[in-house]
């Protein structure tokens, strides 16, 4: 391979997709570029008040093309260069395909039913589907499938998305040949895989989200399904079979996506996995690592030798799937359903009746200066970090946040202070839950926006976690773990584990708890968590 | 006396004293003026952190006499019609007084130390010492001296305050030959008391918040005090011995004040009472009528017929005092520590980072409107109104507010609903403890700030509490029933009843529940009720 060889990873997020050229030899991101989902953006096929959030599969589709078009405009030596495309996306992020595993949206009938879109990772129209699962799966008449899940089925997944539209919308259910998730889809259509029953899935999002697992011998049987809710015998099961991770190709880019993006036709494209995972890999998580992705939400990851983790297994995450962060490892998964959006929405709510001159974001570095100056504990506050309930340890997104403490001398940064502080609490309880289930914890790296962008938050989290936190200086990692697996199937290199050392980001600044704030800490998570306990019994209307 | 006659009430509150001059045929307001404490405008001797908040003596002096000079400025006649003085203050307020009965802080050596001022009625720094007293008191070593206030001593009491002074600033506590109430103090200042064992007590003030009580035979004992604290000996005991109702004479107004006033001299000024108990008597308050004075803290005032009373007592309220509201009946007060500071606060918080040219209430307007358009209950948030701890029903000073049901939809409206309903359900919890403990509740009243500016909180409450309430038309009943007082003392009336018959003000407006939000609101109170058990678990460690 040349020396100057380089990969493309692209990263689908919520807002938008990235398109980040990384040097194969090491790690070097020599372009970039950004391309919003243009329905997305007018909210289109979305409805906050039911939580509903969608995604048109026509905006991955132009938006992807625009990114990797203008990363590489006017570079045509460096287009020429590229020898493999990675793909990361959000998830679980499902969508109803024909039998040509084209999304149902894409046909004329179906292109403005939002059931026949992607249903995004954020959307909880399906708490009562997930209540369904959870029933099933602890009556005992089949085998406890949420056993490699953390012991909860989430709203927010695979089969509770499902069930939700075979329940509500029949005519989309019924026109639905399979079902795929994004990290399905985006390595299909680049690859002109045209038949659903063909298309390589993804290991990470089955084994985390669709309760596939070598144990079940693949996916659930159909006559779980069939009990889940007779509607489903209408699926053809099983929807798959074989999963693979992203250290293997979908196969070869088509010559006609080849000329959208100015690249060479032919190029390997990785099978796809999800976000966090592939961010993981950017940041070059080792064993007992714990790699945070920590944007509105956070994903935890961490990977450990199957040898070691045996028969262990860890109640209340998202679960541990072989080969899904990184092959040859178990790799878990875990989470806060908030994190930076519990900023935002204080945030919002401090802009209110501002008007358009105070953009979103603006207050938030003299609200930072101003809570770094409180003491922990702020004025007497504690709040819970679960605005948008709860996804680790232990997920229930019926429950809600508390703020407790409040009297007249509560001021907006003590207030502010105290949700800082909630989001490291519910840092410190994920890490807590992998220790007390016998998966060692020993370092913690992070990134995402909120890793660079506050270093008042990851004091917080380094103090209340009593714990060095290292930020990974990439702003890209999910792209680069993309590009990272890339290069893998492009042959440059032996294995992953040999082309994430070669190409992944460094530390850039670490943190370190500081002691008398550890100490404070000690008593306020005590208090966090007698705090919760009272949060859930108000969500069960005790 | 002439037909013209007139009275001025001054009504000293927490931010300013408002002198009003009545007509005394028919409470007819003929003029009136404000002035702001120009030291507590800028907040100084005041601690927010830790709810420390005094006034100078000299913010008194100087405002009373602004005021009344601008209530009667250009006004010659008007001011030459002025037979009596009125006054209402807030309490309890104690000041440490040297022998002259002059408050420490006038003389140059304590000038600046805030123990020498006069301690507000809402500072908090004494909240050690009301344990300590209830404890005592409920040791069974001596009478129970609460018997008459609730069951419970607050820190925001005259005992409290003395005993915090005495154990953390012996400098003040030994210079101090007495200690007053500011409803003591300022009719003695007018009328030239320069003896502070002369200075004639009021039985508001001492009744509710001194432990004073004809069972008693007057004060506790020394031996009590020293129980409570061996320091306490170095009081000169009892403090006092009489006490008098407001429809007696403190004095007639000196040669000095009245130049300084402009009005005739050797007037009489009344004995002092508190600003709610005076405005009950400005709304023409009847027997088992609920009067309630709506500021930034509510107080509740109720009277009945001794006869009717015999030996009932209200458990939790603030005290139960023969003749301190209306000569000839049983005074009962309750209240809540918090209510239009609630709103205040949660503007404020919202106000953050605007700079000056958002004003303090500037927001109120807008936030209402948005607020008023959501159903009870908002999107699911619940909050208790004890931002300022909880007053009554059961004073306890150390809770703290909470608000729950909090998620990234709840908006700045649906918070600000949440705390005026929080008010809401405190107003219900304060009527139903009269009921329940065998006092009637037939008619409710508002006064005060909030009552004639709000119709939305006003409406809140009437849902909530399931009554009708009149609001009263005077914005200002407090220093109306001053100058009833003052009628009376100036012989111009047989009796309180009577003058207050003729100078009242009347109802102007009448809110009515409505049924489907009084239904509603029917398990939300139940919830804030569950919010509020585990407040005070939370205030207590657990």
């Amino acid at each position: 391979m040349a020396t100057n060889s380089s990969v493309i990873g692209l990263d689908f997020g919520t807002d938008s997709v990235r398109a980040v050229v990384v040097r194969v030899a090491d790690g070097e991101e020599l372009a970039q570029a950004v391309a919003s989902y243009p329905r997305w953006a007018e909210q289109k096929y979305c409805d906050p008040a039911r939580q509903m959030y969608r995604h048109h599969p026509a905006d991955y589709i132009e938006s992807m093309a625009e990114a990797v078009r203008l990363a590489l405009q006017g570079r045509a030596e460096l287009a020429a260069s590229v020898v493999g495309i990675g793909v990361d996306t959000t998830g679980s992020t499902p969508v109803a395909v024909a039998a040509d595993g084209a999304p149902l949206a894409l046909r004329r009938e179906f292109a403005d039913d939002p059931d026949a879109m992607f249903i995004l990772w954020k959307d909880h129209t399906a708490v009562a589907e997930a209540e369904a699962i959870n029933a099933l799966c602890r009556s005992g008449r089949f085998p406890d499938y949420t056993k490699y899940v953390g012991g909860i089925y989430s709203s927010e997944w695979f089969w509770a998305k499902i069930l939700h539209v075979a329940r509500t919308n029949p005519r989309v259910f019924q026109a639905a040949a399979n079902w795929m998730e994004l990290a399905d889809w985006v390595p299909a259509l680049l690859t002109g895989v045209d038949d659903a029953s063909r298309v390589v899935r993804s290991r990470c999002a089955a084994g985390h989200k669709a309760i596939w697992h070598p144990s079940f011998g693949g996916l659930p049987s159909r006559e779980w399904l069939v009990a889940l809710d007779p509607v489903l015998g209408n699926l053809p099961t099983p929807l798959f079979h074989d999963t693979q991770p992203s250290d293997h190709a979908a196969g070869r880019l088509t010559p006609e996506w080849a000329a959208r993006f100015g690249v060479p036709a032919g190029i390997p494209v990785t099978v796809g996995a999800f976000d966090c995972h592939m961010g993981a890999v950017g940041a070059g998580i080792e064993p007992y690592t714990l790699v945070r992705v920590m944007g509105t939400s956070t994903c935890d990851v961490l990977v450990a030798p199957p040898e070691e983790v045996g028969e262990t297994l860890v109640r209340g995450i998202c679960g541990q799937v072989p080969d899904s962060v990184v092959p040859g490892f178990i790799g878990f998964e875990a989470g806060q359903s908030s994190f930076g959006d519990v900023f935002a929405w204080f945030e919002r709510l401090l802009r209110w009746g501002r008007g358009d001159a105070v953009k979103p974001g603006a207050l938030l570095p003299k609200l930072e200066e101003e809570a770094r100056k409180l003491p922990p504990g702020g004025y007497g506050e504690v709040a819970l970090d679960w605005l948008n309930g709860r996804r680790t340890p232990d997920a229930d997104q019926t429950l809600r946040s508390v703020i407790a403490g409040l009297h007249l001398g509560s001021s907006a940064a003590s207030v502010y202070r105290a949700l800082v502080e909630a989001t490291a609490f519910g840092s410190r309880a994920i890490a807590e839950r992998f220790v007390g289930e016998g998966i060692a914890v020993n370092r913690v790296l992070a990134i995402g926006g909120i890793a660079r962008k506050s270093p008042f938050v990851m004091q917080t989290c380094a103090d209340v976690m009593n714990r060095e936190i290292g930020v990974v200086a990439s702003d890209q990692c999910c792209a680069r773990g993309a590009a990272i697996f890339a290069a893998t199937v492009a042959g440059a290199y032996a294995d992953t584990g040999e082309a994430m050392r070669a190409m992944m980001s460094p530390v850039e600044r670490t943190f370190t708890p500081d002691p008398e704030a550890v100490q404070a800490y000690e008593a306020l998570y005590r208090r966090y968590g007698r705090l919760g306990a009272f949060a859930q019994e108000w969500a069960r209307g005790q």
